[in-house]
């Protein structure tokens, strides 16, 4: 079988697989996760030997330490994997849910029940315990998934798909419902993009690189967000005492994710008290910051933005300090440089405030908050499977529901259109 | 310029004007809309004089009399382009509606605002009363709209995008929120097609072979559906007094339209009976039928039909017949030849009913209703852009909503992330 007609036949059976999972019951599609959860613990050994093959090989071909670190399914790796099983399991199915139910002048009730899409493909890099993650969360909104993981992973992957496909035979649900890709090739992405007829949705997680490649090829529609690019916009009429924790908490606590703070906008009529003053905090916690010609003038340990600093994901300690003055000027610079991730304004004005929720275009727009609450846990959805800067069906975190649509549905008693 | 700089100047001036419009309040939008409508009223006679050309054209060219019929600005395609202007007016606008609003146990509130996608480009054949339609629920919508209509309806298309960009510059919205390209070159849809930094979504609308090439070559999320083939099936425990008029209406009332009854599937307990009753009101209305083995043999006026038969969009006075032995066996046949745009039951079994509404995947599935509801002013939403039968953002009929998107927005109080 050549590497398209592979793909094609995966895809294939995917779909055909996943139209029983579609009408599955929520009590059933709990007991294939609860299923999951039981298998992993019962398999914890034989998945991380072949993990084991997976960090050997890794260690060989010199992957850095990061990325060492992400292959691994350590012992704390795992349990937290089977939290997460059991997280997606407490949430309510939103399959079935109808909503919208009017009766029409002639006596038909329209409503909208919600419906799985039908087949997701993930596309991800590294990490293998995003394998179980997506799969669970596809599973639940009663989707069948194809999930493509790293080169690296590869052993880990097949073993993990392994114990998903028993949890669903178990539960007589097909197991094509749930296929890794069990190729190294990297052709196998480019076919994935082109099964239109069989894949709903592709999900790609990881660098801009790998996002862009899926975007550019595919020919179905893609949730993605390239990257974060976050701003802090502190208002003259902030409470500083709020600003300063906020803008810490968003720049330091995991500096290396696409929802940490990477440029902080200040306006002029507080810059001169209020820059020194987040300066000294930074200082104490290692960040440098690079900034406008004002900034700099203002406090010495900013150093002189290049161009191309501006709209930059450090996912470092570091970030762009500029003075406006206004917030059409901060909504202008947002505009330019961000990447419609997450925007947070510091302001106890009234007004400013909501200006800035109605008018900056942003997945989470936020008021005197950390730029980090910007995720599917801290938002209430529960556990998400990626963040969506695309406008299109979802903006922002996606969860359960952001994995189904809604068709129409009509209880009628004999009616024609007149 | 050539013509890749015009179309990406024209999509760069839509995304920069559009940002006012975004935030425009609904008062606003609707005086624009108002103007639209009374610019219509006082320039019928000029615009139908551009019309006149087009028509000239297009008799030169040898159109076909339906062609002629769709491209002609008739007094009364004027007036109801004006009455669907005032519609659109009348619909409450979505933009700013905030839903799902939560408080998270740390206190930060969490809602999600609609807001409108930014641009959307139209691309569509003949008829120059969509370029009306199709601005006027973009704008309604806080959305700028690039609009590409069918080459010989130019002169039309201009003089409507002069109206519509006067109603814009009277209220001191930016004119460049809607654009009609100006050109019948067909290159210009390629380079659309390519303005993802500036387009948010394509809707194509049109024969099956241009939204074939838009999605093929579209690197922006494409809204679509490629055809209408529907059916309708009449369950044993149907009552076929509901049942004929539905059937006939489905198929007779306008049988040129995507929502029209292409397929009809009649279980075997009832077939003998029924079969032949309604071949009588399909010979009486001139609706000839095709059909399997079994109903050719219960009833001497159904052709045997070929295996392109099934799935077929007659949009025509003729349609496929099948018997099945079962609510499975119809499913499948749905599965393998519908196009999931719209599906019927007619059944007075509860469960039978509950069971084909929970379980057919269509855009709009109905029990006891004919097809022809699968419309948005029927099913409620006001005015359509379009019908979906892709599963991402929206299923089925989109109106004003289905222009929007929601983000997430965060009311807090100084909180930081654990």
């Amino acid at each position: 079988m050549t590497m398209e007609q592979h793909i094609t036949d995966m895809a294939g059976k995917a779909k055909h697989a996943c139209r029983n999972l579609a009408v599955a019951s929520t009590a059933v599609k709990n007991q294939v996760l609860g299923d999951v959860a039981r298998l992993l613990n019962e398999n914890k050994r034989q998945v991380q030997g072949e993990n084991a093959k997976d960090l050997a090989a890794g260690r060989e071909k010199g992957l850095s330490a990061a990325m060492m670190d992400r292959l691994e399914l350590s012992d704390k790796v795992f349990n937290s994997m089977i939290g997460g099983v059991e997280e997606v399991m407490a949430l309510p199915d939103p399959v079935g849910r109808i909503s919208d139910m009017s009766r029409r002048p002639n006596g038909i009730t329209v409503g909208r029940m919600r419906i799985p899409l039908g087949v997701v493909a993930m596309i991800y890099e590294s990490r293998p315990n995003v394998t179980i993650d997506a799969a669970v969360l596809c599973l639940k909104a009663g989707n069948g998934v194809i999930l493509r993981g790293g080169s690296e992973a590869i052993n880990s992957n097949i073993a993990l798909a392994d114990i998903l496909q028993q949890a669903l035979a178990k539960n007589n649900i097909n197991p094509d419902s749930v296929q890794v890709v069990d190729t190294t090739d990297r052709t196998a992405i480019e076919y994935l993009l082109q099964q239109e007829d069989s894949i709903d949705l592709i999900i790609p997680r990881g660098g801009e690189g790998l996002i862009r490649f899926v975007a550019q090829n595919s020919r179905i529609p893609v949730l993605k967000h390239y990257k974060g690019v976050c701003h802090i916009y502190v208002d003259k009429d902030a409470d500083l005492k709020k600003a300063t924790p906020i803008i810490m908490n968003s720049k330091t606590q995991r500096p290396g994710v696409c929802n940490a703070l990477e440029g902080l906008l200040i306006h002029r009529q507080i810059a001169n008290a209020y820059l020194p003053e987040i300066a000294a905090q930074f200082d104490r916690a290692s960040v440098t910051m690079v900034g406008c010609p004002e900034a700099v003038s203002i406090c010495p340990q900013v150093e002189p933005a290049t161009e191309q600093d501006w709209g930059t994901e450090w996912l470092a300690l570091k970030l762009c300090v500029k003075v406006v003055g206004s917030l059409d000027e901060a909504r202008a610079y947002i505009e330019t440089y961000g990447s419609k991730h997450t925007e947070t304004i510091i302001t106890e004005n009234y007004s400013t405030a909501q200006e800035f929720l109605a008018s900056i275009d942003a997945s989470a727009v936020m008021v005197n908050a950390s730029t980090r609450f910007n995720d599917g846990g801290q938002l209430g959805l529960g556990a998400e499977i990626g963040i969506s800067t695309t406008k299109l069906h979802s903006y922002g975190p996606m969860g359960l529901e952001e994995l189904t649509t809604r068709k129409f549905i009509i209880y009628g008693s004999g009616q024609v259109r007149d």
